[in-house]
């Protein structure tokens, strides 16, 4: 009963089966091989127009690589307050960015609404010499609370960034659940609706360590090659890296590993539901984060379960905690299984 | 004939297996699982004393992290001119560092000699406010130029660092490949010799991607899990990196790919001799630099081999490279066959 | 009518005096003459205790220098969200901590409660490898509201900035103005309340260009010198700046001249709260603010009374701005005359 | 007998003067004031063009300000080995330019011949991803050796640069000194013959504090007013630096100054030669350099005169320091008396 996180699966065996694959005979290091070029090809493909794309190894490094080259130091990005780039990666965006700025905004279930970013952008001190300029709205998606951001949201949030004059970057680590749910496509979910650039996540989908940058417009990219080398993310056998993603973009795979694991989400929602476990947030992606009473946290544990508990405050307008209660983060995966999602609902109900 | 690196050979089938062996069940991610801490107590078994080690995705990354930590921004680090630190990672060394500088020094077979330590240290302007202060030797392991330095060189040049208030660090993208050669072990050639700290390369060896950053003093280490994070290179599944690295150092697997490495290359360059074409610098690793005449080299790339020209100030004393000739590199690894390297050299010595 | 800013006056006559004795031939540079012996020796000798302070040219390099030298790069400063290091340095503190994160903390008039620290501290994921670690508080005093700390209020922060692994900074950019209005010593109001860094500002007072670090515990200042040079603020001609601030401090100038500004700013509040517009927080320095109507705005800016709008989510509880009014501030300065207050207070109420 | 730096003089009466005539009154802070226009607006009228001009406190800051606008934290500026800012600055280009690399190249009297920047463009091993990209060529003028760059040298230097496009910096921190020998205008020293940026030194002329950095183009200065606040570099109350260079450019004060120094110079050089004392360098500035025999060396520290040793690999082909000698550098400066000079030459011919 492993929810602690998507990041404790394995590797897909199709993804592992790709990697025993392009280890056949030697290629060029540093994406000088055709697997890289393959890899880049398809990409280019699923989102429907030239792509500029780079493979890193974490998602952090994604994140982090994608903002500093976005903006200059004295800039700012925009982001929720429990954002993952502003509250996890132990400040990787500002080192990247010789020390740019985070301005972190409030919203309910992790999402910033558009008026929520209009007063920020109207009302806020910005421009220099005095105070940094924001450039970049960074939106997660799937969020940090599991929801999603619906292609109309995403728009409306792009177009106040852009007419602003900020680009748009989207953390990616779960946008495969995202879509998965929306069935929006690649192009309708980025750049159609103004994603400017995107850290896609393979990792907590099923690859190894697998993320790539991946800017809709390629004049964009120019030296990242050379920032992504001193950022210490050009992997040397390269063509592992593009194995991963070529294998998880192809025939669906990340489709069909997300679903999954969005299902195991709703099964697992459905089920403490049903033992008054409500969902503080909407399942929309893989995540499910519910308050527990003390006993059954501590019934949960005894029986072996893993978790993390949470810490937010982007609850819903006037919810607050049960007393006695934590607020956990339940989370799925493709290797999640039918079985281990009723034993915990069985052990949760059990009274 | 693929000798560009031994960054373009693939996976070890013994590492690749040791991946697909983790892939089964479920871990904590970030390295709060068993395989991890299997790997980590196996390099304190193998170095013969505790360490502490972090295990990252590149080698450029295992030596930036490692030089940032050694050092404050306005602290310096002495290393040959023709380091892969100094020339070849883009500067990251200087960004991960905070702007440190690193001092190029000069010797021959890319070799710092004691006298050239001791001249740059006591002669040259150090020490704040105005200048940089030395803090880190650096020397690399195998060098850039295929040689290599004997225990009793390392301690000497130690000594000198210590007693001028350096610390040691060690490039070891080609470690393995230098102590396949002296019959050293890990800790005589390292902590026993006075090195402080070791990027442990295994990805040339026969690695998908691992390296561990390796300090002797596990207090050095401090902090060094947060310097990680903010620096993109904690792999979220990181059992799979560990599993590489303990795969990689047991029942002497890396010593053993290292020394077929090492045979080629001789094999190599005693091939090449017997065509008239000597190493420019003794052949003790798995490298080989020959000056090819323009028809030899002509007719190896017609033939398809692959290697890179090669650009050295570190010729030996009074070595011009003959007229109309190219310094090329050669590199043999784990994957390098016996029948590569005939086919490789009848063809430079068939006229 | 300049209540733009109290760097809007000039040089303070015993300060320009200063600066031409010391014009009297030559003396090396760089701190190492007499007259920067004597004004280091002066701040001993004021704070009653010895020490270490370095001279610097602006306020936003003191702040800068002293929060990167207090934190390492994964650390995190918390502070008032509206206080000058957040919002007015264009990520300086960022950028000199090679990345370092401002936690934004809410307080009504820019002060934090000691409430509001603890709730932060406990509450927050702090912490690596995934989240920063607070390790400094850093507080402005006088505030950017205008309003100051009491020595217990310092003491109560301290209490438990300390008892959570931080230090204590403060930005005393108009340090002066506070203690002008409570009386306490200059060791009172810092070290003996639990300050542990000091940016003491004169320019702001009447200086020319000087700001001093102050630690109070020496050893924390321990490569400073390298980190201001590298920094580009070590004044060459350094005596001059030691002048500066040796005067300053001699003979209770600082004292005299701040009272003077406070007296300005309680004459110019109660000649304005007389024509029924109230300052929105205590005026306890020497800044006022009210919300003006837009016809008293009129009239004020065409009389050439010079000032700027202010935008603060500091109000008081439950306090909004009256409609079509507002919010200016109005700085008064050493060389504020009551004339200028009477004009100002004359316009303001004329109708 | 001050001959320790030029930064040992005072400020020169006329622009002391200047910092108190414009003391009187108020005038908006950070550089929006009538005498921060004027001052610009002087710059370009001297240099016959319209620049792009910044203020800042110190050389250092001038420089490392410059060469980071100038680049991308993956480009390398070249320049001499000896360079000011790569030896004297304690790394303050690499850390205002984000880990930006320095490389060093050689050459006699710390100038650098058109053969070596050639050299050093057409056979290093530059560009990304995996070699940092040369895109500054930085000189110094007068260069650390007391010598100077002719017009044409720097035309011949600046066609090289910029045929391999890069930019071209000239640390002018003694640049007057250089232009009161040649005799070249402003403008025909530095746009006119290829110079892109130019850090402008007035403080060893004879200000307090007082440099500028001139962008000849003045599209390459956008943003450097964030790039200064955020470096710590805007001073408040902007008009006293204004002043300063205001007043050193007006009515030629500064040639009129460096002219002095120099012949102070030369009329120590000359004094020293008649006595046996030939300066290693030719005395082409404010500064003569001689080997002194130790016996001299004695008398002259005992007769209080101040002067520091000096290192150099720069000297003349085939030129080595006589035995028992120590190399000195002796600055003058406009504060400098025949007097003084005269001792100093009496002092060193006694025997």
């Amino acid at each position: 009963m492993f929810f602690a996180s998507d990041n404790a699966a394995g590797i897909a065996p199709e993804i592992l089966a790709a990697i025993a694959k392009v280890n056949d005979g030697k290629a060029l290091a540093y994406g000088r091989d055709h697997v890289t070029a393959q890899a880049e090809q398809r990409f280019s493909e699923m989102f429907e127009r030239e792509v500029a794309v780079f493979f890193v190894a974490t998602g952090t490094a994604a994140n982090a690589l994608a903002l500093a080259h976005l903006t200059a130091p004295w800039d700012a990005v925009l982001c929720h307050h429990e954002a993952h780039i502003a509250t996890d990666e132990c400040g990787a965006p500002e080192f990247f960015g010789g020390g740019l700025k985070l301005i972190p905004l409030a919203g309910e279930g992790c999402k910033i609404a558009p008026s929520t970013l209009e007063h920020a952008l109207d009302k806020g001190q910005w421009g220099g010499p005095h105070h940094v300029t924001p450039k970049v709205l960074s939106l997660s998606q799937s969020t940090e609370a599991g929801t999603i951001y619906r292609v109309d949201e995403i728009r409306e949030l792009a177009e106040i960034a852009h007419a602003h004059g900020l680009a748009v970057h989207v953390d990616g680590a779960r946008f495969a659940n995202a879509l998965a749910r929306t069935n929006a496509s690649l192009a309708e979910a980025t750049w159609k609706a103004g994603v400017d650039v995107l850290s896609f996540g393979a990792t907590k989908g099923g690859a190894l360590a697998a993320e790539a940058i991946v800017f809709f417009d390629p004049a964009r990219g120019a030296n990242m090659p050379d920032r992504r080398k001193r950022g210490g993310q050009l992997i040397s056998k390269h063509r592992f890296v593009a194995a991963q993603l070529d294998a998880y973009l192809a025939d669906g795979l990340w489709l069909k590993l997300a679903r999954h694991a969005n299902a195991m989400a709703d099964r697992l929602a459905a089920g403490l539901a049903g033992a008054g476990l409500v969902p503080v947030w909407p399942v929309e992606a893989n995540e499910v984060f519910v308050a527990l009473p003390a006993p059954v946290d501590a019934r949960l544990k005894a029986a072996g379960a893993t978790y993390y508990p949470w810490v937010s405050e982007a609850l819903p307008n006037g919810n607050t905690l049960p007393r006695d209660t934590t607020l956990v983060r339940l989370v799925t995966s493709f290797a999640t299984t039918s079985d281990e999602v009723d034993r915990f609902v069985a052990v949760a109900r059990a009274s």
